[in-house]
C-alpha cells in the first residue's frame, strides 16, 4: 500500500490549506501583522466556544491547559470532585493531587458516562466542593459525558466550578460555554481544530476569574492573569506558537465556510455511520453514550488488538488507536475527528473488514460498509 | 464533504514527497547540479521502458511527444496504418494527416482491442506501410491493446515502424521496449508517473533513428536529433521543465523502493478489484481486454452519465471521468493510475454505490465493495 491514513483520535490530519499557511515564512510576533491575525483568531474562537469570554491561547499541549485550569483557580487543601471514567479523568486527579488538592472521585467502569444525579448527590453531601472536573468526551473510552445536564447541577452551587476538558469535544459536539454555565473549558489544537499539536485553548467564566484572584498556587508560565492582560491587547505574555495561530486563522475560516453546525453534523454523521458499521460487523460498542469524536469497540476475545493495530499501521497504512491500560489489546478506536470525511470512514471500515479477516475473524466483506453507507448516503451531495 | 478525490485517468494525484521536491527553489538548468539529476533520471527511465536506448524528456504534454514521433520519422506521402479504436487512435490519424501522411485505419468499435492477425493481413496487403500507430492503453475506452503480440507481427517488416502511445500503459503494464521490438514509445508525466502535466517522454529504437535521418518534415522545437545530442550530455536543447524533472527523480526513487514489478501489480490488483466491483453491481464493462489504467463501464440507459459525473465531482468531491464522443453520458471511467492505492479503489466504489442510489439505480449497498475487498484482501499487508 502506498498511502498513510491517520484515523486515531489525535493528532489528526491537517488540511493542505492549513499546512500551506504554516509553511509561509515566520514573521515576528510583536508586529501589527501578527496582532491582526491574533485578534481575528480570538474573535473566531469565541464563536466555537459560544462565549463572550476571552478564549486564551497557550503554547503547550492540552495537558498544559488542564494544569492551567487547576493552578489558576484552586488552592492546596481544596476539595474537588473528579469524574474518573477513563485515562483522562485520571489525569485531572493526578494534576490536582500534585498541588495538594483533596480529590474525591466518582469512579466509573470504562465505557460508562457520568450521571448528573450522582454528581448532584455528591455536591449536596459535600457543599464545600470547589470544583467538579471531567471530560466532555473521554477519549480513552469514546464516551460523551452529558456536559449540559451536569452543568445544570453544578451551577446551582455558587462556590463550585465546573471544569471541562473539551479536548475531543469542543469542535465536535456543540458546546455552549455561556448558556450551559461551564466555568472552565479547555481544548487542544490537534483534534477537531485540524492543526498539529502544540497549541491549547482555555476559557474561563466570570465566576472562574473570581476564583483566580483567590488562588495561591505559584504559577509563572501558566499564569492566566498575565495571559488575559496580554491577549486583550492581541498579543501573548510569552512567545506564542505563531505558526499554529496562523494555521488556526485558516481553520476558523474553514469552519466559517462549512458552518459550525455542519462541522458538528459531520462528526455526528461519521460517528453514527461508524457505530452502525461496527455493530453490523457483530461487535459491541465500548461507550454507553458514544462521543462523536471516536468509536471504540470490543474485539473478539482471541484477537490481540495490539498486534492488529500494529499490523494495520505498519503493513496497511491505517493508524487506528488501540486500548489503554486494562483495555490494552481488547479494543480498537476509530476517530472521526477533524479533517475526516465520509470516505475516511469508508476507508476505516473497509480496512477493518479486510484486516480482521487476516486475523481470522469471520467478517462478511461489505457488511460494515453497507451499514455505514446506509447512513452516509443521506448526506452525500448535500 | 471536505476532501477532493481525483480518480480520473489523468491528471492523477501527486504524492506529497514529489510535491515537496517541486516546491524547492528553482535552480538554473545549465548547472552541474541539474545535470546530475538529469543523468540519474535518464538512467531511471531506461529501466521503466526496459530499454538500452535513450528516453528523451520533452517540455510538453503527451501530444507533443506523439507529434514528435510522427514528424521525426515519417514523410508526406508515406502510408501508415492507425489503429482507430477510440479518441486517441483518432489523434494519431489527425496528426499524420496534418503532415500529408496517407492514413489507413483499422476502425474498431469502442471497447474492442486491436487484433494482431488483422494487422498482419494489412501489412501483407500493404507492404509499403511505413508505420503502425496505436495506443498501448486506449484511455477513452479503457482497452489494453496486445502490444507484445502486435510487435511480433510488425517487426517482421523491416520498413515498418511500430509507434506506441504508452501514455496510460507505460508504468502501468510492463512494457519491454527492446525485447518486444517497439520502435517508438511515448508517455506523459501526469499518469503512472504521478507528476503534474507538462513533461513527455519518448524513446526510439535504432531502426526508428534510421528513419529520422530520412524524414524531411520540418521541425524545430520537436527535433529529436537536437534533443538526443543534448540529452546525451545531460542537458536539453531548449529550457527543460526542470521542476518536473526534479519531481521525476523522486518518482523514480519511489518506483525503485516499491519495485517496478509491484508498481505493475498494484495497478493490476486495483484494476481487477474495480472490475469485480463494477460487475458485482450489475454493470457491463466497456473493454473487451481491459487496461489496468482505468475501468470503464456502461451506465443504465436512463441515467445521464454527464449529470452523475458532475454531481459526484461538485457535490461529493470525487472526480471520475465520463465518456467521450458517442459514449458521452453513457459510461463512467474509474482510474487506477499512479498514486492510487487499495483505499482509493474502495472510495471510488463506495462513492459509486451511494451516488448511483441518489440517481435512482437499485444498488445493493456494499455489494461492489464486497467484490473489491474479496480481491484486495489478498494483497493487504503484504
Amino acid at each position: 500500500m502506498l498511502k498513510k491514513y491517520l484515523i486515531a483520535p489525535g493528532p489528526t490530519p491537517v488540511p493542505e490549506k492549513v499546512l500551506l499557511e504554516m509553511t509561509k515564512p515566520v514573521i515576528h510576533h510583536r508586529t501589527s501583522e501578527f496582532s491582526a491575525t491574533f485578534e481575528k483568531v480570538a474573535n473566531g474562537l469565541k464563536k466555537v466556544f459560544s462565549t463572550e469570554q476571552d478564549v486564551l491561547m497557550l503554547a503547550g499541549s492540552g495537558t498544559a491547559a488542564m494544569e492551567a485550569a487547576v493552578v489558576n483557580t484552586l488552592n492546596p487543601g481544596d476539595n474537588v470532585l473528579v469524574i474518573n471514567a477513563g485515562k483522562f479523568g485520571q489525569r485531572w486527579r493526578d494534576i490536582c493531587k500534585t498541588y495538594g488538592i483533596l480529590v474525591s472521585t466518582i469512579d466509573m467502569d470504562w465505557g460508562k458516562a457520568a450521571k448528573p444525579e450522582e454528581i448532584e448527590q455528591f455536591l449536596k453531601a459535600n457543599p464545600d466542593t470547589k470544583a467538579v472536573l471531567l471530560q466532555g468526551s473521554e477519549t480513552s473510552t469514546t464516551v460523551y459525558h452529558p456536559v449540559e445536564e451536569i452543568a445544570k447541577v453544578v451551577r446551582k452551587n455558587e462556590n463550585t466550578l465546573l471544569i471541562v476538558d473539551g479536548i475531543t469535544s469542543i469542535g465536535v459536539h456543540d458546546t455552549k460555554f455561556d448558556e450551559w454555565g461551564i466555568d472552565i473549558a479547555i481544548t487542544g489544537s490537534q483534534k477537531a481544530f485540524m492543526l498539529p499539536p502544540g497549541l491549547s485553548l482555555i476559557c474561563l467564566s466570570k465566576k472562574a476569574w473570581n476564583f483566580v484572584e483567590k488562588s495561591t498556587i505559584p504559577r509563572y508560565y501558566l499564569d492566566l492573569r498575565k495571559e488575559l492582560k496580554s491577549q486583550k491587547q492581541a498579543t501573548t505574555a510569552y512567545t506564542p506558537a505563531l505558526t499554529l495561530i496562523n494555521g488556526l486563522a485558516v481553520v476558523l475560516e474553514m469552519f466559517e465556510e462549512e458552518g459550525l453546525e455542519n462541522v458538528y453534523k459531520r462528526h455526528a454523521v461519521n460517528g453514527e455511520a461508524t457505530r452502525a458499521a461496527v455493530k453490523a460487523m457483530g461487535f459491541k460498542l465500548l461507550a454507553e453514550t458514544p462521543s462523536n469524536a471516536a468509536t471504540g469497540f470490543y474485539l473478539p476475545e482471541d484477537i490481540d488488538g495490539g498486534k492488529l493495530v500494529k499490523f494495520m499501521r505498519e503493513k496497511v497504512g491505517i493508524t487506528y488507536a488501540g486500548g489503554q491500560d486494562h483495555l490494552k489489546g481488547r479494543i480498537v478506536r476509530i476517530s472521526h475527528l477533524g479533517y475526516h470525511d465520509a470516505f475516511d470512514t469508508i476507508t476505516a471500515i473497509s480496512g477493518l473488514e479486510m484486516g480482521l479477516r487476516k486475523f481470522g475473524v469471520d467478517i462478511k466483506l461489505g457488511s460494515g460498509i453497507a451499514a455505514a453507507e446506509e447512513i452516509l448516503q443521506n448526506y452525500i451531495g448535500e
